[in-house]
């Protein structure tokens, strides 16, 4: 099917003005959020319904024409980047709320309902959408649900996949399942479960069944400043130690600080603090006092050098701000920056980040570090200037090796961004050959043409020009950062050797 | 490979003291808490370490034979029986708690350790382990693991995937596999989400990683009966809709409770009332109080006859037991009964007992209901006598009944109990043709040889003569239940003549 037939085709499934196919018209849809990598679609439309998304698959399937969804597109990991000239099916126009159940607490959303616009539609009632990730006031919810997107609010109410019970999607050869059941948990294999944070490579959610929750009644939220790295560290494991489980527990370093100080959002952190720990608390009105109350106590036992409770609505928002811009903020002390993002166990957070700073040191890039500290999501931003050559190189090597310390604490490689293409190779920190090869054999059952989002989130195993690629990266890391501890899962260059 | 050869093989990797292999020793193996079929395995092993389940599955794959694990054999819905004649491998011995790490909240467990025994050997230090089913004094983690097991707390606190974090897993060809992550949500595929409520048909854990929380400081437990049962249920619609959510309610209706009370948990509910809330709330301690006092005006603001706070722990530990023990107290009452067990919206609560009392007026049975209302999930014990020719025939009938009313108004059929071999008919309730087909792919890439517990959990697809039969057990529904709804999704005789 050459590229004028293609059009009429799916002109005729959706009309002219849901079809893009002009080269001007496809450059917006080169990238997403995770700009290293471009690449310009074959075409993209915009379908409105669970039928239309159904036939555009299935013409495409009987065609091997590779195709992928996309959101809002501000996925930090290039999930939605058209690696091989992928026909993007956008479902941004499938944005409606289709109905509420006040009830039951569950609310039907189409795919590209914006996560903050559910929450906005259902608050005059009393109710909100739990995950609440960075871009929540433009990302879409069917892409939340192919990264298993987080948020400051998980460390008490769970990420996506926790909140959402049904949905019915298309699979890679345009016909229609149902996963999931409204109420209760479905018999069987938990397919659902497999589908979120599938990063669109195992077929498309149409219609989605979320859980929703009644607002908390009261909300308290403290700002705790120390001396030491150490002593916030040592916080966030007490508050967890007394049995609290904060709403969320934010955390930002002294560089983090400096950046969000030289933003719009002036908090005036002073310049001699290690770290800022957020912390709210929420819950029925009985309660929250003491229980901030305790929180404070544990702050002042770990050496708090200030601790203060919002006062009103506006002082909050404005710590809020500053933590949720901080990424932005980033811009304002370094040219070019990576966001990283990893997991380690909350204890491990001191030690962790002595050996990103380890890292910093080594690589002669600055680091600055924003994360869930509650759930031990780090967020470390890289800071260089790709003018200098060799520098881009150098700041995605310490990202790496970063992400290795995480895996090797028990940890994992993110948190919350996804794999996409950005970590195919870090996945070989988490995963073997077999792993990778039973992860390729599921996708197999749903996606047997590998046409839906092909070469994202598992890289393929036993390839010997790959794996020594990988090798590659992870002993110049070795070079820059010193070793690893043995039990890396990678494999070693005789291993390589016997499968070359 | 004959038995004397197959005999000899095992124990040679486990030594004679760990082989089942005489007849007289495999008959308590024949069937677990589902009584209604038994089959005699082959034989029984016990194997001690995650290298000798491998070495032994490895064996019996090799030479392509059948086999099951078991964990205590409390399951109620058959997963355990050894339909093919396999071998079972029992991981009791493999019941050690291997180690515990308080500060991030993680155990890691043999499959056979008793779910209540973790709960013991953690409570010094002030943790538990959440999930809690009804025989968590005997059922193990593995077990649990393996049915997704629930309980009375799972309101507040979810069910075992919630609480399962990582495993190691025995592959049916004998190859072992790290599942999940101890910290963080794994990146790929959820295929530890896949394995937990797969029924031990996609291989053996051997190494779990749980989840364990901290003992709430506060914890008050309230009874409430109801001259009406619509009452009762608006009362738990109102008590969420307050946006509280409790650790459990519990419901019985007045056929449960005059059998509690014969049985030795007397706790004297009056013989008129037609329900009995059992309200629990915990949390910090400040703030307990005051839910608990909301709890109660809810109850009065929806007609209850008679609301007590318990005041010591031996009434709470007598209300709790008066629960807990309902299910065997029924035999008080009726020389037979079967536990079902579905799930529906909470709303539809006061409509689906009636339609309940609607299939026991029909069928002639008595039909006591005992349930977590919190979450919609109903264990209605339908009441026969096996001595009379028929009835048992018409207990299986109700119970399918029952479970459609579940299924059509969105729940499902089963909330804790599983699918076995007891609800393989059941499940073309909630699942297509081509449904049951994608379940059966994604078996297929664990078990291709179907080796392990093969015949339960998905029933197969697009056999007319199965199909038939479903057909003809839900005809026969009809005509002695009445009509229901018309998009129930089991296949019209058109479509069956089509495949036939």
């Amino acid at each position: 099917m050459n590229d004028a037939q293609l059009a009429r085709a799916l002109t005729e499934i959706l009309g002219p003005r849901r079809v893009l196919c002009e080269p001007n018209q496809l450059h917006a849809y080169a990238c997403d959020g995770y700009t290293a990598h471009q690449a310009l679609p074959r075409a993209v439309v915009f379908p409105e319904t669970t039928e239309e998304v159904a036939a555009v698959v299935k013409l495409l399937h009987d065609n091997d024409i590779p195709f992928l969804p996309r959101g809002a597109g501000t996925g930090l990991s290039g999930g939605a980047i058209p690696l091989n000239g992928e026909v993007i099916i956008s479902l941004v126009r499938m944005n409606k709320l289709l109905s509420v159940d006040f009830d039951n607490l569950r609310a039907v959303v189409q795919p590209g309902l914006v996560n903050l616009t559910l929450t906005k539609r259902i608050t005059g009632q009393g109710f909100y959408y739990a995950p609440d990730p960075s871009s929540q006031s433009v990302c879409t919810i069917g892409g939340n649900l192919a990264e298993n997107a987080g948020g400051s609010h998980c460390l008490k109410y769970g990420v996506t996949t926790n909140h959402i019970v049904a949905a019915k999607f298309v699979l890679p050869d345009g016909s229609v399942m149902d996963l999931g059941t409204p109420y209760g948990d479905a018999p069987g294999y938990d397919l659902l479960g497999l589908v979120v944070g599938s990063e669109g490579t195992l077929g498309i959610a149409t219609e989605i069944t979320v859980r929703i929750l009644k607002k908390p009644e009261g909300v308290k939220t403290a700002l705790a400043m120390f001396d030491r790295v150490a002593d916030a560290s040592d916080t966030v494991s007490g508050i967890i130690g007394a049995g609290i489980i904060p709403a969320a527990i934010e955390m930002m370093d002294q560089l983090a600080m400096q950046a969000v100080d030289k933003s719009n959002y002036h908090v005036g952190y002073p310049a001699d603090i290690e770290a800022v720990l957020l912390i709210e608390v929420d819950g029925l009105a009985a309660g929250v006092d003491e229980v901030m109350d305790r929180v404070v106590e544990i702050c002042r036992r770990h050496h708090v050098r200030t601790v203060k409770v919002a006062q009103s609505e506006a002082e909050r928002a404005l710590w809020w701000s500053s933590r949720k811009m901080a990424f932005g903020a980033t811009g304002r002390i370094s040219p070019d920056y990576i966001v990283q993002d990893g997991v380690i166990p909350r204890t491990r957070l001191t030690e962790v980040l002595q050996r990103i700073a380890e890292i910093s040191r080594k690589s002669g890039l600055r680091i600055a570090n924003v994360f869930h500290a509650g759930d031990g999501n780090l967020h470390p931003l890289i800071c260089y200037d790709s003018r200098i050559p060799g520098e881009t190189e150098k700041a995605i090597q310490a990202g790496s090796a970063i992400l290795k310390v995480c895996a090797d604490v028990g940890g994992t490689i993110t948190g919350e961004h996804g794999v996409g293409i950005e970590k195919l190779e870090e996945m070989r920190f988490m995963f073997s050959d077999d792993d990778l090869t039973a992860q390729l054999a599921v996708r197999s059952v749903f996606n047997p043409k590998d046409l839906c989002n092909r070469g994202k989130l598992i890289p393929q195993p036993s390839r010997c020009a790959e794996v020594r690629n990988a090798r590659h990266i992870i002993e110049e890391n070795w070079q820059i950062f010193g070793t690893f501890p043995e039990h890396a899962r990678v494999m070693g260059p005789d291993e390589v050797g016997a499968q070359g």
